[in-house]
């Protein structure tokens, strides 16, 4: 079940690079009939992505915060710029917008923690 | 493209209600290799949707605030329990928390507003 979850996840939210700090979906956003959820999980998942290609490997995600803006269109692709706040040898900030026709439709802001430096568990992915 | 990315994220992030406000995952968290953040956005799409299961399909997400507390485990399910922490006429507040082995993996906060009540396009993801 695992690696089929995880091709499946692998390509349904697929992020094209553009630039170091643009990227566009290979695939329509998914927008399941009847389900308001989908959608603004997938914006928060592949932000969460796009932000983890400008992150070293052993930063790891602590917290996130994010607002959903106006309402995407499942027929265009979308674009996610990412900017980087700060970058810190223990924290890194980056915040993520996602445009579709140049309009912004959802903007997430993402704290990332150095795993090596942390003492106890917080945040510890690294036994996936 | 989008019939099958509605499908396959359908029943890749399907969740199991055990009561009105808790849920458990149908399939086993997926944890792709040498992706740090996939299981990230995992917990806070399914933190989203078991949180849609507690909310009238009027309201709509406006913004999401979550932690990464501990590592999550790909070997076993997660349960995902709602927390009603506010329901106004145009606001709902939500608190979603995730466990593991009875341990708290991840916690988010959401707030709803209502998009009946919306004079602009904020939120309004129900042309979708």
């Amino acid at each position: 079940v695992t690696a089929k979850n995880h091709a499946s996840l692998e390509s349904l939210l697929e992020l094209v690079p553009q630039t170091a700090t643009k990227f566009i979906t290979k695939n329509l956003p998914a927008a399941p009939v009847g389900s308001r959820g989908t959608f603004g999980g997938t914006l928060v998942a592949q932000s969460l992505l796009a932000s983890l290609y400008t992150v070293p490997t052993n930063f790891v995600p602590t917290s996130l915060r994010c607002y959903f803006i106006n309402g995407g269109d499942p027929t265009n692709m979308i674009t996610y710029q990412v900017e980087k706040l700060r970058d810190g040898r223990n924290f890194i900030h980056r915040q993520i917008r996602a445009y579709q026709h140049n309009k912004l439709i959802f903007q997430s802001m993402i704290l990332f923690s150095n795993q090596r430096n942390s003492n106890d568990a917080h945040d510890s992915l690294h036994h996936l």
